[in-house]
């Protein structure tokens, strides 16, 4: 996806050899027309599978599955970092470890959202140690629905997550795919635009 | 705007007097086209008003300002409930107390994201008791642009959010403003197309 991977050129910053801080168009600032660009992609690569609802995880999934939901005509749910007083029963839960944030967290859905017969397409910005995503995994396997596909905004090649979601058998489809953040420099993979394929 | 009101009277429901779940298509699982549709309605309502920038705050906020902001064409900024490691520098910071969670949050937006030549329109999910509308006012304020309108889903009217609002000089629009949650009972006033115009 080219257009993305210009922002990122333009607009991200490798603050270390590990952390892409794309906080312009994505995470904090977000540009609508990327995210629509985004949400058409992922229409795209996953054209051939019938996903009937997209999950994601509070707060930057959010707009790019927002933007995937309106244009594949599905439902959207985030997961919740924290639980509502208004959202008590019937919650499925699981642990997610952020290694940005150095923290542990209890995410949790709704189980009346994922029903057995749901496809589900699994949606994040970003895809590093696969500790979310991997999350996310985890309570549609609770819910007993199936797994459509992951798809993720940014994948840090060079971390394992990718690795391991699609050695379980996962499909799993970044917009983008970095090689190395190594000396300030943003540099992709050369086979970003269809993994699954050569993986 | 009658479908929103149509899909808060056949999937919201009144938890207590006070307290309203639209967990079906806002805030935990999203109707994406009915996010489109909020995002068409703040377009039209703050027609008038040149827009730069849309600010929010995670993360029910952020569907319908992604939308609002793909259709308006400007940028979305959501606030921050905590701090991430990636993002530490030139931040402005507010305290917003959550009535439903029972807690004080800092919240925080970079500033380069809100220049003095900014016309902002604030967007959040609930309108109630103004807290977190209000943390966003004092957030465009410290930031030195100008508040263009505020922009909320559902407002409780019965509660003192709106009213202190737009004592205070700001154009509040809401989608739906809701009279009584009393007795189970969802009761919208009858004023919500245009309530900048009757208040």
């Amino acid at each position: 996806m080219e257009y993305l991977k210009e922002k990122i050129l333009a607009e991200g910053i490798a603050l270390s050899e590990s952390v892409l801080k794309v906080d312009q168009f994505l995470n904090h600032q977000i540009d609508p027309k990327l995210m629509y660009e985004i949400g058409q992609e992922f229409k795209e690569r996953f054209s051939d599978v019938n996903i009937t609802k997209i999950l994601t995880l509070e707060s930057s999934g959010i707009a790019p599955s927002a933007m995937a939901g309106l244009l594949m005509d599905v439902p959207v749910v985030f997961g919740r970092k924290k639980q509502s007083l208004t959202l008590t029963e019937g919650l499925l839960t699981t642990e997610v470890y952020s290694f940005t944030k150095q923290e542990s967290n209890q995410i949790s859905v709704a189980q009346k959202f994922l029903q057995e017969d749901d496809n589900v397409l699994i949606v994040d910005d970003f895809l590093a140690n696969g500790q979310a995503a991997g999350a996310l995994v985890d309570i549609v396997n609770q819910s007993g629905a199936k797994i459509g596909g992951i798809g993720t905004v940014i994948e840090k090649a060079f971390q394992q997550g990718g690795k391991i979601l699609r050695a379980d058998g996962h499909r799993v489809e970044s917009l983008a795919r970095i090689e190395s953040l190594a000396k300030d420099s943003i540099e992709f993979t050369e086979d970003e635009m269809h993994t699954h394929a050569n993986i």
